[in-house]
């Protein structure tokens, strides 16, 4: 089997998507090889993966560490340069924030499998992506569990579909009045009900922002309207999202919530691969799965985030990114939980948009947006 | 688009599926031709269906009618001739009970497309008519729901499954002690809580006899071994099934209970058709899907059925004639609802089988069945 592995590089590989990916390639060791692996600060478990997995190309951030890593066996590449480099057959974008976005793009420029943790890049430049995507055949492959599941759904069908629909688990806070909202605290927020995850996508779950990300993902990957994306809030996260087709029909893909699953379908997508570490859904235990209406009211990001991403042009950058800075100061405990929504607001309504922006536009928006905020709170101002 | 007509023969066009067959058709005339239809004695409706329509062939079975309908032009055939004609691209196999059994096997090996709603054929002959349609190039298309959620499930895949999840609303007696299981009514047992369909299946449906018969004819389409196919029970008839794969991720097909669909979507394979006249998922009013497992003890014609799929040869067509039997008994009041299982054990514990055999000794075995199982009941011994 060895010349059938696919030869793959994870950016962000210290992260929560990142480990699980490589738990995914240490499960099926025979059908994976990690030639590129990059991080940001956390040096300790770098150190570690590389010499687990030894690749040939490495990436990291800080510079103290150089020495540290010095006597490991690999090239040091910038984060493009491996995501574009010639032996690299699929690419993991696993880093958070905007962090991703310029990798992703050499990735699509270079034509690669693109497995896409990092909703960032879709969201700020979906457009100039998905472009560069098609002119260059590289192939989106979403690790997000919703776009995982609508691309499972979507598999083999001929047609578009007529609605996608997204599940939500609707965060811990869904039966909180606005009172509620206001007093709630970083440690409750990171405490998610049903979901393992990085501690920014943690938060954005429990104001729903995540939730509008995906929508505009959703969007761009799918090629669908913003009126034919639906969300619905189904607290088990069993449901992982679904798909409505021209004649009524909808299909759903179930499972756990276990990140695994969605990254290991992107890594050996069109095959599926056994593997005994993936749960399976034991239906002795399952009795109900429950679905309620979104509360765009309580939860404004959900709706901040769609009309950001209807408006389009700079706008969806300018949301990340003001909900990238809110997200750290509610962290650092600088706001409350509910001034990461009017915060966002504000930025949204202060940013003169630019439509049909280039890259460099977004990314200037993605500044203003950062100063913008960090001001907005320095004020007490939100 | 007229040479792109689909050319249609229903047999048991006067039936539940035939009519909603005739329903999808008038819906969608501009894709599909009725070119044949058959009934049995309904002879009223037939001549209506036959001035509507203007099918070439048609096939009826009682006599005194051929002066009643002698005006209308057509061609009067026989089931398998209609079902094997040249001019014929797809049969769809709508007549309940064993009738069905020879134009399927018909259709089969004249390499039509068959829409196959009549269950009893894959049951009592599975082996025989899916080994002509492989060897004659003709496709089953499942119309019962169960089997067009997993076949929709199943799409585009690339790997068999590893599970199949029947869903059974588990009719209307499924929290029914055995006592109150003994003085079920014919009146009773007719009202299915989610479905409408045909007296013979609704009555199936509430013994869960239908439910172990679909798990066998999930073993012939889907050429799945009996221990990887499971049934659980769905009450609100939502999710119409579920396939497993070898990675543990789990596709659902969801919709109202209306048959309409799946028999639309074996008509439109591969594409699918919009029907503004099928339901959509209203999801502002669905706020729980739940599940049970099936009690085997108060239902035992499920164990039953699924034992004799295991068992194999002549098992179960004797099944499906004694239960055919049984239920026109309970139908007439003539034996409780609780002597359905009774008598089907009865008849398959004095049954000697025959492994692997032919469709004359099948023929054998149904009628044996039969008249044991009339012979059980006058005796007042189910």
């Amino acid at each position: 089997m060895g010349n059938k592995e696919k030869k793959l590089a994870v950016l962000g590989s210290t992260g929560s998507v990142g480990q699980q990916t490589l738990q995914v390639v240490r499960a099926l060791s025979h059908r994976f090889q990690i030639v590129g692996l990059a991080a940001g600060k956390n040096l300790d478990l770098l150190t570690k993966q590389i010499s687990e997995f030894k690749p040939r190309f490495v990436y990291y951030q800080a510079t103290e560490a150089e020495a540290r890593l010095a006597n490991a066996k690999y090239e040091l590449l910038s984060l493009e340069d491996i995501a574009s480099h010639p032996e690299v057959d699929t690419v993991v974008i696993a880093t958070s924030g905007k962090s991703g976005l310029l990798a992703t793009l050499a990735a699509a420029r270079a034509g690669k499998n693109i497995a896409l943790a990092n909703k960032e890049s879709l969201v700020m430049a979906g457009e100039i992506i998905t472009n560069e995507a098609k002119l260059n055949g590289a192939q989106i492959l979403p690790i997000d569990s919703e776009h995982s599941a609508i691309w499972q759904c979507l598999t083999g069908e001929t047609q578009p579909a007529s609605q996608l629909i997204l599940t939500a688990s609707g965060g811990p806070f869904r039966h909180y009045s606005p009172a509620q909202l206001d007093g709630v605290t970083s440690k409750q927020a990171l405490k998610h009900p049903s979901w393992q995850m990085g501690k920014k996508v943690t938060i954005d779950s429990a104001t729903l922002m995540n939730k509008g990300l995906e929508v505009i993902e959703a969007r761009w990957l799918f090629n669908m309207p913003f009126d034919s994306i639906r969300v619905i809030i189904h607290p088990q996260s069993i449901i992982h999202s679904m798909v409505e087709f021209v004649d009524g029909s909808i299909k759903a893909q179930l499972g756990y919530p276990d990140m695994r699953l969605p990254i290991q379908y992107a890594l050996s997508y069109p095959e599926r691969l056994p593997n005994p570490e993936l749960p399976r859904l034991d239906w002795n235990n399952i009795k109900e799965l429950t679905f309620e209406q979104p509360d765009f009211d309580r939860f404004p990001c959900l709706r901040l985030a769609i009309e950001a991403g209807r408006k389009g042009g700079t706008n969806p950058a300018v949301l990340c990114a003001a909900d990238e800075v809110a997200v750290e100061l509610f962290l650092s405990q600088a706001i409350k939980f509910t001034d990461i929504a009017h915060l966002a607001k504000r930025a949204l309504e202060e940013h003169e948009a630019i439509v049909q922006p280039t890259l460099k536009e977004i990314i200037a928006a993605d500044g203003w947006a950062r100063e913008r905020v960090l001001k907005l709170a320095r004020r007490g101002n939100p």
